[in-house]
């Protein structure tokens, strides 16, 4: 079982300190996940070599467009590549050869040095939903999200025990300026909570932005030796690297930031009906993309990224919890490990319009899939709904508490004399029970993962209760852990710096909400 | 992709015969699940080496009970066990060598051949939910459950493209008496269903009369010949074999009629809370009876069982879909293929009281953990609720719905030409789409898995249509299949003697409801 940290938090220093320490909420967090378990290998090693060799042939013949971008050309053409307008043809063997200077695994470190995670290897680092611009939740029901509701969700995620990420754009403050509301973001994830979180990708200036906030947080030089953020760059598949993702990736590879490059997948649409053309797919490009984050700054950390869902035939609509989208993640998962790259995909995926039955199966198979395929770094853990155009406050936290099942999942199993429990056989032998006997009493405070949010009650208690489903058993836990809230600490002077860059920028310019 | 029987059947000949053709309901029904996946390996070599030595040290030392059971201890006995009252202490390795004889795998015949089953090996037969003495639907609320809800169950088994097998007590119909509900259930699952099913095993005269309605059904001859039933024998954990399951098991067993031989574990009351140490006792328990059905019969068909879930310290509750029960899906898995028998585990369990997200999420836990852990029989695949006191309606359905979702992702990744699809991926190059292109076109319509209940419409759509929540598209679902529903054809004689059967055993003796 992952270790679980626990912390308590007062405010300020004397009496005050003291009364805040009676009262303060107690914060758990636990580590990120480090597996103890095998990876589930769905490929044949015949697969996985067809494949791979298929991405060499498209990377070959057909190649990828970097659009607009004629430093990008430039780089490539330089690396080696054949350029033909926006066309990049890499000749077989060049891309995986220049992932090769990309690391195997790396720290992002948080402002809190105990969440700092450590993404790849056997580790997996869980992440919030991103980017719905609609919430959802059982008060309120389906509206435009504002900066208020995403304070909630960094609130929530600050609050959550099994999540370790703080993430990005929990849901679109709808109600900010789009030019201006990266830096609420950022200043929410800041100020609001002390896990790590994800830098801005809309446009360079943003990316900038991020980086120059993250400066005042950490200082410079440390900023300058450390990764700090973890940001998602997209693919606009198939094959193209549009010049905006591409000018935020040259901001964050060359200042060492983190960066996910992911194919962005609906598959049937951007990618083949079939997993192998998909998996072939998603290689290319993860290849092409990563070879040219070590064409910007050779070292720059980088995810192998795989956003893949399927397409409902009948009405066009994107699918979740599939079992396409599982075998692609399984697939995935080896193609990333062959690359000894970090590995992104899975997430708390579903179609479902509300926190239902519906909502819950596709996400428990995406999130068992993301598990056991190996995944290194799960954006979307919690929160996810309607396709991702709805952030859900009660979702979050019922997906959150399922990220405990996986915490315990992935510990393994423990096969040491106390885990063997011999004595507990002997002790209560044929028809006797456990309940009382001393391994039992040693044992089980720490035995079985707790939910914080299902209810396991007899029938007439739960029906004395209200009868209540599981969306409003979350609504409850929604409410007491908002109420319960306490910023984590953070410098006056620190704080005072973001608030004034954030002023300041927003000052600088008009609002534009396109 | 499993293997799709489709038949269309009318009634009787000549005109009628034409009529009823077209208006025939078409009737799908899958091949049980051939896996072309691995096995997820949960425990080290190590441990499991750890867990048979701990497993044939508990036989020796400690033994089992086989209670009130003369005839148990005499086989015991002959066959070298050291008999102490009812206590049989094995000496290490025996149980093991006497499982030697159990087959590997074994076909369960279908009174219609298209829906026989074999049992072991790679394969995945799916049962429904078995026991509950309530029933749920969303009209009716929760009530006891009656003879007419098993028959609808059975219907609605008959009708579930993706269920293999009609199960037994798939709801106890609490408005028949204790002592002649078996009669009605049989007589149910053999005229309102082809697909094969389970005897009782209530009392070993209840098991007699399973076998009797079987030869009626296919023919003494044929019954001799072949196992026709596959039953459900728990085992008393922890240790302990009592006469009327062991009575029933001595019918079937020399009928070579199957039995599951099942260790029924809440883990923390019925095994130690610890993961190893459970295992240790379930390979105990397993070994013990198997080998004990080849003390009666060598040959006679089993199956590995074990159905284990963790309780709840503060409750005392069971709970479902935990990570505790998932790593015991998957260890058991692995000894039962050391030993080479069909395993039965997993289904579609939750402890929900309603068709909510809990049983939602702790569902495809389970049923994702069942499949890659390698199991052969599942039974409670669908309709399972509330720690299984009650068979829901609604739940039928949609867990019947995802046990779609199990086969395709059991089928693998096809890598063929055709599975690659460069042909796709040249056609549609940089920055174009699939949807229309020659390969999507002549792979759309397998190409994805399709959901019968779940709904992927636009949120306006599924807005104007009422908003639903998935119990309510379930719930118009079952009432379709009950309204389209059409019993198989059964020779009219066979019928009538059934009949006559269960007439003449019901008036043999009063009404007994305990």
């Amino acid at each position: 079982m992952a270790e679980v940290r626990e912390r308590r938090r007062g405010r300020g220093g004397g009496g005050a300190a003291r009364r805040a320490e009676r009262t303060a909420v107690r914060i758990e967090a636990a580590k990120y996940i480090e597996r103890n378990i095998p990876d589930f290998e769905i490929l044949t090693d015949e697969a996985i070599e067809i494949i791979e060799a298929n991405a060499d042939t498209l990377l070959e013949e057909i190649g990828v467009n970097f659009s607009e971008n004629e430093s990008a050309l430039e780089l490539w053409r330089n690396a080696g590549a054949d350029i033909d307008g926006e066309r990049v043809r890499i000749p077989k063997g060049l891309a995986r050869q220049l992932c090769g200077t990309a690391p195997s695994e790396f720290t992002q470190v948080a402002r809190n040095p105990d969440r700092n995670v450590v993404i790849g290897g056997r580790n997996l680092v869980l992440a919030p939903v991103y980017g719905p611009p609609f919430v959802r939740d059982l008060e309120g029901g389906r509206r435009y999200a504002t900066i208020e509701d995403f304070r909630n969700f960094v609130k929530l995620g600050y609050m959550s025990k099994w999540l370790h990420h703080s993430g990005g754009t929990v849901c679109e403050p709808t109600d900010v300026a789009v030019n201006k509301r990266h830096l609420d973001m950022l200043l929410a994830h800041m100020t609001l909570s002390d896990k790590p979180y994800m830098g801005s990708v809309t446009e360079v200036e943003r990316a900038a932005d991020s980086v120059e906030m993250s400066r005042l947080l950490f200082g410079s030089e440390f900023v300058d030796a450390n990764t700090v953020m973890t940001s998602l760059i997209n693919i606009n598949s198939p094959l193209t690297f549009d010049s905006v993702m591409m000018g935020a990736l040259e901001v964050y590879a060359r200042a060492n930031q983190a960066a996910i490059i992911s194919p962005f997948i609906v598959g049937g649409a951007m990618a083949p009906v079939s997993v192998a053309g998909t998996l072939t797919q998603v290689l290319a490009e993860v290849l092409a993309g990563v070879a040219y984050s070590q064409l910007l700054r050779p070292g720059a950390p980088v995810i192998f990224g795989a956003f893949v869902t399927s397409i409902d035939m009948n009405s066009g609509a994107p699918t979740f919890g599939t079992p396409e989208a599982a075998q692609i993640t399984f697939g995935a998962g080896q193609l990333a490990r062959r690359l000894a790259l970090p590995y992104r995909s899975g997430g708390a995926f579903c179609g479902s319009k509300l926190p239902d039955a519906q909502a819950a199966y596709e996400t428990a198979n995406s999130l068992n899939a993301g598990l056991l395929a190996g995944v290194n770094f799960m954006l979307h853990a919690c929160g996810w709904l309607e396709g991702g155009l709805v952030s859900s406050l009660e979702k979050f936290v019922m997906d959150a508490d399922q990220l405990g099942v996986l915490h315990k999942l992935a510990a393994g199993v423990d096969a040491s004399e106390n885990g063997q429990a011999m004595d507990a056989i002997r002790e209560v032998g044929p028809g006797g029970h456990y309940l009382g006997c001393a391994h039992t009493q040693a044992n089980f405070k720490d035995a079985f993962w707790r939910t914080d949010v299902l209810d396991y009650k007899p029938f007439e208690t739960w029906s004395d209760e209200g009868g209540r489903a599981t969306p409003e058993l979350a609504a409850a836990r929604v409410k007491k852990l908002l109420s319960d809230y306490q910023a984590p600490e953070l410098d006056a002077g620190v704080r005072e710096s973001l608030i004034d860059y954030v002023d300041r920028k927003k000052a600088a310019v008009p609002d534009a909400f396109a």
